[in-house]
């Protein structure tokens, strides 16, 4: 079995990835939505998608590329903890680093370390795990990144310094997601679409179908609909441990209302 | 007066930041938290924070700090749309370029552009006004970068491209916020921020308090709340054209809630 993610080989998705499902092959795509088209046309049985990080918020673009792909549906999840490391050539010591290579969204993320530093240059490059494929290619002891740990064990890199991040707690969730799948482990838990005309109180009769049945909202998203100025597609999460309420549900909220995965 | 935004000089912040406030001084700041500071702090009168753009969401970081700084008031919002340019040197013709810098994310939304060139180098750096500076100093005719236009007018850069960003409609939304501020334009919208218990019908509940005066919901983000597990601090965004109507929501809704701004 292969599984997709988006990044290069060694990214934080890839370590998601072989935590939920051990020992398979993975594949790495450009974007969000070369890995959803890879899904939807049986290129890959399955893949990972995140859908939200506990510092950044939701992952809209992976809400709206399910809603805009039907066949593909959610079936699992998992929560991914991102810890960034900082990696140099095997036998490099951090007193000797003089250039620190990452992507800029990882270097915000160390801001406290990085200032730590003296004499240090440090030089934004398009993604984590490339960034510690390139300083090992180089093999120069003065050149280090911040990326996975996974990267520096696929890469043959020597880990410097662990959990070098301002916050601790940083955490991504991702979807499995397949297309035409099902749920493996049944947690009891769905994730609906549904479009409500932008008028007062519209939100809050939708959320009534929800609160009388008593299931809880785990995450709303809302998003504009393309090409339909003033109307607005939401994305819940609800605990719904028994899929035909979730399709009861659906029902009574009406017309344009999906089921994005019962997992 | 000074308005202070986030980003370096040329950013598409500061085109925002001149739309809302012509014939002003602006300040650039190298985060969010420095800028929502530097207002609380008086060091500027006025900021400028993103809080959405219509292709990646909510920028739940900004509300994060709204909430965490109560003096800071937003008193004003403005829309701005980003159009990326492709920027050379003076003299440069797009056929010579061989080499085009920019944000990562700069890069990612001009990607059907970048592909239908032959023979060139992609190249991330850290901020795509940055980037225009660079090859306009290194005044290298081979070398373009990605970016605002007001970003080539202020290094002296030569438009070799416009709108070359693969989606035309991109708009970011900024609030303008002040230390203990009021209502600029009296637009009539109110963001609220309040605190619900992880329970089945909260958020329904909160909701009814705005559906039964009939006030529309212009934006609603959740956000986990930092050292609470499973609870959520809510922004409501509400049309609201009564000011002590937003305070009245803010009673009924009961203990945990602020007003961010009626403006």
């Amino acid at each position: 079995m292969i599984v997709g993610f988006q990044g290069e080989p060694g990214a934080f998705s890839e370590e998601a990835a072989q935590a939920l499902f051990p020992a398979v092959e993975t594949r790495g795509y450009p974007n969000f939505d070369r890995l959803v088209d890879a899904v939807d046309t049986r290129e890959i049985p399955i893949g990972l998608l995140p859908c939200e990080n506990s510092i950044h918020g939701p992952v809209a673009r992976a809400y709206d590329l399910l809603y805009a792909h039907p066949r593909v549906r959610i079936v699992d999840e998992t929560k991914h903890r991102i810890v960034q490391t900082l990696i140099g050539t095997p036998g490099a010591r951090l007193a000797e680093i003089r250039r620190i290579e990452s992507h800029p969204v990882a270097l915000e993320q160390c801001r406290r370390f990085l200032g730590s530093l003296d004499d240090v240059e440090v030089v934004p490059v398009a993604d984590t795990a490339g960034a510690v494929r390139e300083i090992v290619r180089a093999g120069d002891r003065s050149r280090a990144a911040i990326g996975p740990a996974a990267s520096a064990q696929r890469y043959g890199g020597a880990i410097l310094a662990e959990a070098v991040q301002d916050e601790t707690e940083n955490y991504t969730r991702f979807f499995a997601i397949e297309r035409d799948g099902t749920s493996r482990r049944r947690l009891g838990r769905a994730v609906l679409a549904f479009v409500l005309p932008h008028q007062p109180g519209s939100l809050h009769a939708a959320l009534g179908v929800f609160a009388a049945r008593q299931l809880n909202l785990r995450a709303l998203v809302a998003r504009p609909l393309a090409g339909r100025p003033f109307e607005y597609v939401f994305y819940a999460e609800l605990d719904c441990p028994d899929e035909t309420q979730a399709q009861s549900v659906v029902r009574e909220i009406g017309a344009e209302t999906r089921i994005l995965g019962w997992y």
